[in-house]
């Protein structure tokens, strides 16, 4: 499959995973705990945005946190299965009795866990969002049948109709620019998303913030002529929070700057999650395009994990 | 004070807390929410490094997640005790019967909780990081007497030698260059605090990431030379995690970029985490004091908050 066929697959993985899950009572767990890394480890920020009915906590590294126990409902998330980071966390949650399940394509973590959901091999891990995400969400909460509907709806509609996600692509690109994408609540972790994916797809540097936290810092420098040019800056708008509603029109307003507004689209936090989400997917894949960049091509992270073997 | 003796005085901040706290046994709560904005809101972040046998949210919002209840001890940080989002959180936990703790100097926050702690007033919030974590720490866990003496010895011998800091101040000031910090586990939060501190006392954008996280997206850009000389890379360093030390080196041999590195010393992660956090606090001192900014001018902070209110 073309790289740009895995962008367009989004859709497909949420309406083929729409009723995947693991079969298990929630009444058992006090907390959540989802281990993962880069494009599989974004799997657990999407989850905490969209569930909280009980604390989720993220891990991106070799280490777990100490409450980990038989009350603790872990999700090991790594699409390759060999992620050492995951492996590793995943090992300890083990010994200290948590409930763990795994979402990968097999690979170590496929042997080291009993319960497991299997995702479709071949895909970049970053392109696989939707069958890594839907176990989990499905798993802790319902999502509606409308909901996906919605999204495959929105998400397509945007897979045939993205000419406008070029247009911001390509001002980045003959600006040469950096680009900053501030996030708003809910969708907390979809402005690293964004980032993430301008760095694998682009090979730009790219940084993220969300509303309100950023008006407590980075808005004191942007006011400020050092180096601002050298930013583009995006700004994920859903329009149905007041505050921040008024806080994105001051900070423009007070430090002289105009930011790129990516409309949220749809009914639910879910829906308009992933369509946040996939618009960073297509500006990013574009902006890769223009430079002439592989989106495929994760040679360095793949020297750098045979390396580390060494 | 002048803003200089406040940066100074972190090391007494902690020495004058060493043994603040509130008076609660843990065993009644499952999980522990902090709330807070910027300079107050660094503090769940350090709380969340250092503790970890029941789970800490970090909340950096106007709302609060579902899971919160009467088994919820639910920290609310103001140094001013007026953030609107922190008094929207506290006034939402309230309502769901979770035990309210407050560290602030007073505001709408000191009249809302009943049972706080209030903190000297006077100083930058972002200065007064000692007063505002200690309780918290000290609440939830022992900081040895050893350790506060030893946190005291190290930030007392750099406030007085820093002249080094001030030579990272002056590479990033020559060549115009936008600081980012790579911070390592388990002092998750510092390379924030870092970027924070860029932005509110030298009033330039800064970022920051994490290892091993970054290796798994920022670094592909790295080897790219788009953009990448306008950037400055920290590396704060522990020095005790093989496989991390080993990313580090790696990284910066295959994507030929050159981390500053900033040695952690200390002798348990209450310390390190403490004098990593100072390390930046000198560097970013100094870069404002050479582009002439006075780092106690928040005033777009200041005016953005009143345009809230109109």
């Amino acid at each position: 499959m073309s790289y740009i066929d895995e962008v367009k697959s989004l859709k497909e993985q949420i309406k083929q995973f729409r009723n995947k899950k693991f079969d298990l009572t929630l009444s058992g767990f006090d907390n959540i705990v989802i281990s993962g890394m880069g494009g599989s480890g974004i799997v657990g920020g999407i989850v905490r945005d969209l569930y909280d009915k009980k604390p989720v906590i993220v891990i991106n590294d070799y280490n777990i946190p100490e409450f980990v126990n038989e009350r603790t409902l872990f999700f090991a998330v790594s699409y390759s299965g060999n992620t050492e980071e995951t492996i590793s966390s995943t090992q300890k949650a083990i010994e200290k009795g948590a409930k763990v399940l795994a979402i990968t394509t097999g690979g170590k973590l496929g042997e080291i866990v009993k319960e497991k959901i299997e995702i479709p091999k071949g895909l970049q891990p970053r392109a696989a969002l939707g069958y890594m995400t839907m176990p989990i969400l499905n798993t802790l909460s319902t999502i509606k049948e409308e909901e996906i509907d919605e999204a495959y709806s929105l998400l397509n509609e945007l897979d045939e109709n993205n000419e406008w996600t070029k247009e911001i692509a390509e001002e980045i690109f003959r600006g040469k620019k950096i680009p900053v994408i501030y996030g708003v609540p809910p969708y907390f972790s979809v402005s690293y998303r964004w980032k993430t994916q301008f760095n694998e797809n682009a090979k730009v540097l790219a940084y993220s913030s969300n509303f309100s936290e950023l008006n407590h810092n980075d808005t004191m420098p942007l006011k400020q002529t050092y180096k601002k040019k050298q930013f583009y800056f995006i700004c994920l708008h859903d329009g149905l929070n007041e505050r921040i509603e008024k806080r994105i029109q001051i900070t423009q307003e007070i430090t002289k700057t105009k930011f790129r507004m990516i409309d949220a689209k749809g009914s639910t936090p879910f829906v308009r999650e992933f369509y946040l989400i996939h618009v960073g997917d297509w500006v990013s894949y574009y902006l890769g395009s223009l430079r002439n960049k592989d989106p495929e091509d994760v040679r360095l992270i793949e020297l750098l994990k045979k390396k580390l073997e060494e």
